[in-house]
């Protein structure tokens, strides 16, 4: 069988160019060997903030006396938040299903194997293809701690599909995955401790606004321990003898340990490179070892394209996306340039905290004069009005002439209205010209416009 | 005592001039006969969205279940719910006054009178000016129905202050403000009855997404009554003896009447023209009678400017706030003009509607040819994990060359998401412009790329 296009890996990449490629009448094969939607939809993106609503959900009603609403008893059901996850993935999946079988892409659910750039092998069939999509994505770092083989562990995916409540929970690493299921279960009553090398929580966000968010959450009961790193694991048991787990550690104060019952390893992500014959196509690397696209997401062998986690850039679904429709529109010769400019960082928390374009480390990293602007999140009325006791920032940064470089947000819908910021930025408007915008008042959204 | 700016009214318009004009080194007297913030703050946007929140915080307690969070019990106090948006409001006026004192404005407590167009007199002052800006804003239109006068009635203001929750309500008018109290009553216990004249409620937003808002409604034990206008109020009383009141119609069914504890009366707003002197001034009007301004936002005499509700435009706080940026700006000599072309509207009902730019009625009525591109909020996955049950509509309106006309959303957060669709319409995006910005994932806004 013959296709214009072959894509490995349904993810957000992967479907992306094949529902992309469909709509332009490309002929389409796609291999998937789990699960369509991939790691974002079946255990990343889209479950954990269902997850996250149940637990707002609760937090709103534990939390509605600050509105005026008496609610004297709430409790939660985890299996049945657990069950619910599920359905919301079910029907997603069978939307992208529905989506790419809508633009005629064949779908093979299997293990591909690429044997040239022109062939793919799944199962006894081999596929031809014009043009070859690398979407594999990315899986869970487990780093070579001593000990980590002999004690249990979950990893993102175990801890969404637990029934039974921890009473305690050691989490290493504090970035995104990290703080969004400590959020979690922090909210559900579980003693959460957070273990960080780094010396501020979710790396790559504004800082300041980290340790904002920190502090709100410790506040909560959250235990963070910053600069420590992790030496070693080992089995350990509580007083009424039910297994524990016990992390060593190390930091500025010397040496340590943490106990908890269960034991979440969110270290981070690596880009999936082995198991599928990459090292048939003899692709050019890049100095940190990853898949070299240019700005068209063409690889250095024509014809084939690299898209998503793979190619090691910012390991986020919408990067994924977008990266997909750029190779797509090379392929279909349509002028089109893959830029990270704009984009946008969530961190799913409550209050959530979001990001995009430069931070103010990024711009002091590259020599870069810059301004911030520093406005509470009070300045909107409509933030005022739904957060009660809850305090918020939004930071600015202008370049010079006055062209917005970057925007941070912490206080709700910091996910929903940072896109703003990813507008003006992307399309290079200084903050005259966006403020020339008209905000809908009262919305948290005109915050930006207050800032300008 | 002479000023460079004197501005008549302290609402949106009259705060954002003389906070603008103080920054631009200006020196700017501000005149509030009540209190700063206007409607807006005082007795509109602000405190509906209080008590609007908490109605919301109501509503997620009682549906919790279905995101597993279980709440046996939620009751509501109305008189807290009414202190807390008293709280809010004074916050926010303190907010306001604050930003005019640091921007030396000198704000003036009392009516004024303009005697000439370089003349306020306030109290035995008169203060001298070498421009003038008239920020009057609306009142609320109380249509001369026979027998107004004889039955009490409330408007906006009686029903943000409320503390006693009537068993049932009738609103005459189903625009923004009755559909707004209607929401929130509805979502308290009230029966609530809504009478509109025109064939659909909240008329001038998309027809509809409107019909499925108050289809949704309907289901929740609302009455409407459209198309129907009312000929007479009357007294009545109930069978135990408390007064009611009796609006009697006409609609395609012939006569009829509603009976209700309690009438609000929300037909619609007017701008004010009376009480400040404005006759002095000898302004050119427009056809339907309001004060012509121009795209600086200028009258027809030199140094005196209009912006807000008195321009009759959009009667929209969001619209005053950029009308008076443009008049200041025009004032120091800063090139700027007014675009009505992206101006929202936002209900903020539970799930809101939100609009931006063109509808479908006013592209058919000025003949322009478009494309509509309708998507369920449900290809959101954000939309999908957060709103159980519900549904909603993403309707975009595009022009032959793709540019984007128009956005209408049901479903929250409509009213935060809309603004994306507001600087794309009014940057002149192409549909392929705009889809090339990266949206975080998940989230609900995302619904604008995949439409696109």
């Amino acid at each position: 069988m013959k296709y214009q296009v072959a894509i490995i890996g349904g993810g957000p990449a992967g479907y992306t160019a094949a529902e992309a490629a469909g709509k332009a009448g490309l002929s389409v094969v796609l291999f998937e060997k789990q699960n369509l939607g991939g790691v974002c939809l079946n255990e990343g993106c889209i479950p954990t903030k269902t997850l996250l609503y149940s637990a707002k959900t609760y937090d709103g009603a534990r939390h509605a006396a600050k509105y005026a609403v008496n609610v004297p008893e709430v409790t939660f059901d985890l299996p049945k938040i657990i069950a619910r996850k599920q359905k919301v993935v079910r029907k997603l999946v069978l939307g992208v299903k529905g989506k790419l079988t809508a633009h005629n892409v064949a779908i093979v659910s299997g293990e591909a194997t690429i044997i040239d750039k022109n062939h793919v092998q799944c199962g006894e069939e081999v596929y031809e293809c014009d043009n070859l999509l690398l979407c594999t994505g990315s899986e869970t770092f487990i780093p070579p701690i001593p000990g980590v083989d002999a004690v249990p562990y979950w990893t993102h995916r175990d801890a969404l599909d637990n029934k039974e409540l921890p009473a305690s929970l050691a989490i290493i690493g504090g970035g995104v995955i990290g703080m969004e299921f400590a959020s979690f279960f922090n909210s559900l009553g579980v003693q959460v401790t957070v273990i960080e090398m780094l010396d501020e929580i979710l790396g790559g966000m504004d800082k300041e606004l980290s340790a904002l968010l920190r502090a709100e959450y410790a506040k909560r009961g959250i235990k963070f321990m910053l600069g420590t790193k992790v030496v070693s694991l080992a089995g350990a048991s509580s007083e009424d003898g039910s297994p524990q787990v016990q992390v060593n550690y190390e930091n500025s104060d010397g040496p340590g340990s943490v106990v908890a019952e269960k034991l979440l390893m969110s270290v981070g992500r690596r880009p999936v490179m082995k198991g599928f014959g990459l090292e048939n196509l003899g692709l050019e690397r890049t100095e940190r070892g990853n898949v070299f696209v240019n700005a068209q997401m063409q690889t250095s062998v024509p014809g084939v394209y690299a898209c998503g986690d793979l190619t090691g850039y910012s390991l986020l679904a919408h990067t994924a996306v977008r990266e997909a429709e750029v190779a797509i529109h090379s392929i279909i010769g349509k002028k089109d340039a893959m830029s990270y400019r704009a984009i946008p960082g969530v961190v799913y928390t409550n209050p959530e905290i979001a990001g995009v374009g430069e931070t103010e480390e990024s711009l002091q990293k590259k020599g870069i004069a810059y301004r911030a602007v520093k406005l509470p999140m009070a300045y909107s009325g409509r933030f005022v009005a739904e957060n009660e006791g809850v305090n918020g920032v939004c930071k600015l940064l202008l370049a010079e002439d006055d062209t917005v470089l970057g925007a941070h947000v912490l206080g709700n819908p910091a996910s929903e209205i940072i896109t703003l910021a990813g507008m003006a930025i992307e399309l290079k408007l200084t903050a005259g010209e966006w403020k020339k915008i008209v905000f809908p008042h009262p919305t948290v959204g005109e915050i930006f416009k207050e800032a300008l």
